[in-house]
């Protein structure tokens, strides 16, 4: 039986509050430390994304330590995208098959049902607006500010988890290490967080149950519903140029974009111009790190050592994943935490890095390629391909979203399928063209005698 | 005319040293800032690699102020890689045509040489044992440390150049400005400065117009001449693993090792031991990060924004370049600072990826491939195809080193050129299968139908 330790969390956000629960069921300790008020206390603060979208990777790391039920109450089904054009068309693209769908969660929302699951437990504590000022790796020491009353304290854990996110303290104690990896990259695209309320009714607007997308090449609006009848929009928008955060300076330049690129969102939003000069303009950045640990004293989890940009509703999920990972893992190496922490790194950096560089490929992709015809007419040709080689042929999203394959083996297939989609593509003009002798022929010779996207199954489980 | 301004270089390196005589030319009054004390009175620190491959940009940059000739007094050709294989067999491979060499310098002796030239200038003063300990870039202040007095003074000045190499404190005052990107990433080896002296008549030991490599797939060893007769060696060696830094514990490691992998060396270097565990052993970082300006107050240059790993001998001559480019520059952008910074950063970025990264591929080159006779056979046929069509093959070693086109361009062309090689080597056995028709044939078809590699010419230059 392992020896139970006194461990700290440093960050009490998604991936730290559920880490909580499943190191406390083991019988450790669990101390976590916050820098923000106590969220279920206090005003939410608009303006950062409030919503995610919980899919299959985030499901199963729930459903893991029983909270699943609870969190399928506050989430909101979206079976597809639905895609609105310059002239207010709209067009409907699902995300996998029948009955497969993403989840839009506020991550507010969330966040409180966590801690509402964990708090009650005597193994888990958490410590509000604490400041981690300092962090000395040798002996495990963290340097707390409390910021309600400005008094200093010292915490000296047996073991120091940073779930403290994409400007994680811990991973800044451990770049000044030697040889220390380190990785940020930020789009020359920002966001800003705008709204459509409910109708007069209490209902949604438009559809409830998709995510909604304007592309415009390049920039895009999203939004996902929320259980109010509301929805939460993105504005991701160049920082400089013709079209930017730079070019709006005023209401009189706002609403005349709007009016212009999203004709049929401006009526929707009655509170656009305060929302878009009240909130700030947030910045979407990748980080990639290694090692995630430190001897076998500390680990990074999460944002923490792998912050993505939001374009394929994977951060939350990756989040999650590395816990359904490290709890596998801690069954094998019961007690032995520094083998532990280097066999988790080694095993979750390619996958980390894979679902890096897939989200900031989405991008163009949503903002981009969903709006062009001849990108929808390649997508209903993968799903013919999928429907007829169901054993080997999963699209990259289903493979992301929809399974728990590893998002590396995710990645590299899809580069594969995008190959061999280039040739098929090539003799395709209409959908019908699919049923060509040519096009079966070249389908058959490029996935069975190549023998490419054999096979993925329980042996590439992440 | 250009307003005259005060201008701080922090590091007084081969850049700052360098760039102090450009900007004084222009009329600037130019101080430098220097942690370390004046390396022309106090012993050289040793142990660091002290060695440099100077070629034609770094020439270029030393004509372009009138120290050329002061510089070739201590600098020692060098016309080819002279392999030496475990047999202590030797095999010569020239750098690039007839007359075509890089040169050994001492960095103490570069620097030293640099300083004398430019500290006569009325316009130029140097501080040594400062350390800057804060960079406030809103405002251009710059707090140092005396180091050998212990107080503190504040500059501020119109201009502030950040040549502080690698683990430059300018831009990790940039790190923590808004969307700045960053990299830093290690390679799994360090390296070890050894050495061969001179031999009782004062004479070479070995070939003294070579670099010398003793390559061993997995690790390797080179040897650059000094003007005193002696070597400075190089070993680059895994951190862990069987042969590695970790497996030498002691002085019976380390002689049985080298009498095994390196036997014709051992012999020459008596002091091997008392180097081997005197010595620090020494990172290999590449840095990327973006922009390197702030404003039009402060400007990265050199290894401060692109610090590279050794093995293409680029990282002094790209700094030089920097200051090559620059200066043509402030011609093109007199007195306008921040337009001058920002063209500079966007201008010289892509060729500095573009030499980190050719740094990374030739260390596989240098201690892996170099050994191979298929790739010796290869860089054979090469010679002859660009005997052949002068005009649009020139190899990527020559366009890195002996001309000035961009990086950037070396690199893409020799993308291409490596795209050809592979093709045309299937058909090749022996240097006489060059001649056969279908060779022949093929890479006319490569070269002159497909169009690649048609011009490289002024317009491509840096």
């Amino acid at each position: 039986m392992t020896e139970k330790k006194n461990i700290a969390i440093m960050g009490a956000g998604l991936v730290g509050s559920l880490l909580s629960l499943y190191l406390a069921k083991r019988g450790h300790k669990v101390d976590l430390y916050e820098r923000r008020p106590d969220l279920r206390k206090t005003l939410i603060d608009g303006g950062r994304s409030i919503n995610l979208a919980l899919s299959d990777r985030g499901w199963r790391a729930l459903r893991g330590i029983g909270v699943e039920e609870a969190v399928r109450q506050v989430a909101i089904p979206m079976h597809g995208r639905m895609m609105h054009d310059e002239q207010g068309n709209l067009t409907f693209q699902p995300y996998g098959k029948e009955g497969q769908s993403i989840y839009s969660v506020s991550r507010s929302g969330l966040n409180a049902a966590l801690m509402n699951v964990s708090e009650p437990n005597p193994n888990i504590t958490y410590h509000f607006s604490r400041q981690a000022t300092d962090v000395y790796l040798p002996t495990n020491e963290v340097q707390l500010r409390n910021l309600e009353t400005g008094s200093m304290e010292t915490v000296q854990p047996d073991l120091l988890f940073g779930a403290d996110g994409a400007f994680s303290v811990v991973r800044g104690a451990m770049q000044k290490t030697e040889r220390f990896n380190y990785e940020q990259s930020f789009l020359e695209y920002g966001y800003k967080e705008l709204s459509i309320p409910a109708t007069a009714e209490g209902g949604w607007a438009i559809e409830k149950n998709a995510l909604h997308i304007w592309p415009r090449g390049k920039f895009m609006m999203i939004a996902l519903p929320n259980i109010d009848g509301s929805f939460t929009c993105t504005l991701f928008f160049p920082y400089e140029g013709e079209q930017s955060f730079a070019a709006i300076k005023n209401e009189g330049d706002l609403l005349a974009f709007f009016q212009e690129v999203f004709p049929d969102a401006l009526p929707l939003m009655p509170t656009l111009a305060q929302d878009y000069f009240t909130n700030p303009i947030g910045t979407l950045v990748t980080v990639k790190c290694f090692p995630w640990s430190y001897g076998g004293k500390a680990l990074l989890i999460g944002d923490a050592c792998h912050a993505v940009v939001p374009f394929y509703g994977q951060g939350m999920n990756a989040g999650f994943e590395d816990i359904t990972v490290l709890d596998q893992m801690l069954d094998t190496f019961d007690g032995n935490w520094e083998a532990l922490f280097k066999a988790f790194e080694r095993r979750r950096k390619p996958d980390a890095d894979a679902i890096a560089d897939l989200a900031v490929m989405n991008f163009i992709e949503m903002r981009d390629k969903v709006a062009d015809p001849r990108f929808l007419l390649r997508k209903k040709i993968e799903a013919r391909i999928s429907a007829q080689y169901p054993d080997v042929w999963l699209p990259l999203y289903s493979m992301v979203t929809f399974t728990d394959l590893p998002y590396s083996y995710a990645l590299g297939t899809g580069q594969m399928q995008d190959e061999i989609m280039q040739k098929v593509m090539k003799h395709i003009q209409r959908i019908e063209d699919y049923d060509k002798p040519e096009v079966q022929q070249l389908l058959e010779r490029q996935l069975i005698q190549k023998g490419k996207l054999k096979k993925y199954s329980a042996e590439t489980k992440v």
